[in-house]
């Protein structure tokens, strides 16, 4: 296995005006962002946009052009709101075309369920010429990878069952592993210490969250880099810094 | 009170690692969503951005130039990686300054407190030359307004009452209407003849989302609109749909 020389990237559109509206809370980020870290993609940004044509297609040829991977969820149902198919047809420039596979599984998944495949579930079969397929092992009708592009459900069980068939497509890069640093201490009396540290280790990400625990002041600190060894150092020197302080420093894995 | 010519739009820019990298669940973008929904204020995109300079002020400059309120949610703390402030001030192209009430309110804060003001902690009291300061009645560290920016935190205990003591500086607009239709019928049997009632009433939004109740498929179909009179129009075309296919249609206030 040769390493990628760049770590891959990805980027989320979430379409869906219920989002907006605050209807609906969205889940599929966090999802997406657990599953690719663990295959060591970095989701770097995510756009909520509208159920409008100028906004899907603007956000799909925005950010195809500048991340390695570019995921979308919802828009992709029977009815007149669903518009991403023809939204990415339209960013990539081809025609939206009835796909047979596609047809082919709605016809098995429909036939003796006594609900008909009628025009509007056949729309769920319109794929812009040059996709891919994407199975939906929950409900049939498929979403699809256009380029560096992958369609899915917004639904989160579709989502989450989409992703899990598709994962094989994307190309991992190494890992970022995370270490915690917890302690009650407030964020304000480890930030110059905290600032050196991370000046010292620029290869480590250091996040600071402050929380309260136990009626104090709390503090987890979360190191991240895909190099183990440096990883721990970091992580060291935070502890140390915490310890310092008179306080006690709990360690743990991930990001916690 | 004269109601303005076009509804005003608001954006949300998250800021956080932690939301990208899946370690937190947003939760800040549907309050914001509901709270300027009730006051007639149309959130149209969000977007999530790394701790990195360069996104935060490309996020910034695209979106505030483009809606008539942006939010931002994040990266206003005491330590290294709290960079907004000092990214929204570049985005601005003006300096960034140390405001003398913000200094205040920390010093009044933290004496008696036991924990000292020192200089990561009035960080937090630096404000792009312009700007308006934010309340901040949980934990005093403001956020603050420039132009039509509005920089809160993270936390969502201080994002929300930071918002709650700002909504008296944003001009509303007509508060858009909502009604739901719920029926136990698949959303692609009413796929057709919901198409049609969008079409003959272009001004309601419609929105046709899935579930499973009952064991049985069924579909929430949200309308909206500013108008009540057309809301009611549409509602009622709707809920003849769904009673013209046999099945029960439950009318209910809101997007449930």
């Amino acid at each position: 296995m040769t390493a990628p020389t760049a770590a891959p990237t990805g980027c989320l559109i979430i379409i869906g005006n219920e989002i907006l509206s605050g209807r609906t809370q969205d889940v599929n980020l966090n999802h997406l962002a657990k599953v690719l870290g663990g295959m060591g993609v970095r989701l770097r940004e995510a756009r909520v946009v509208a159920d409008d044509e100028a906004a899907i297609i603007e956000a799909v040829n925005q950010t195809r052009a500048r991340y390695t991977y570019v995921f979308t969820t919802g828009g992709i149902g029977p009815t007149h709101d669903d518009i991403t198919a023809a939204c990415v047809a339209k960013a990539f420039g081809v025609p939206l075309l009835r796909d047979p596979e596609a047809v082919r599984r709605l016809e098995a998944h429909y036939a003796g369920t006594g609900r008909e495949l009628n025009e509007a579930r056949l729309r769920m079969a319109n794929v812009p010429q040059g996709g891919i397929l994407i199975d939906n092992p929950v409900s049939a009708a498929p979403g699809f990878q256009i380029g560096n592009v992958f369609v899915m459900a917004g639904v989160p069980a579709i989502m989450q069952a989409m992703l899990a068939s598709l994962t094989n497509r994307l190309v991992g890069g190494p890992v970022v592993l995370a270490r915690t640093v917890r302690c009650l201490v407030g964020e304000g009396e480890l930030a110059g210490g905290l600032s050196a540290i991370q000046d010292r280790h620029a290869d480590v990400d250091i996040g600071s969250y402050p929380t309260y625990r136990e009626g104090r002041f709390a503090t987890s600190l979360v190191l991240r880099s895909p190099d183990a060894a440096r990883l721990a150092a970091a992580t060291e020197e935070v502890a140390a810094l915490v310890r310092g302080m008179g306080a006690e420093a709990e360690v743990v894995e991930g990001a916690a």
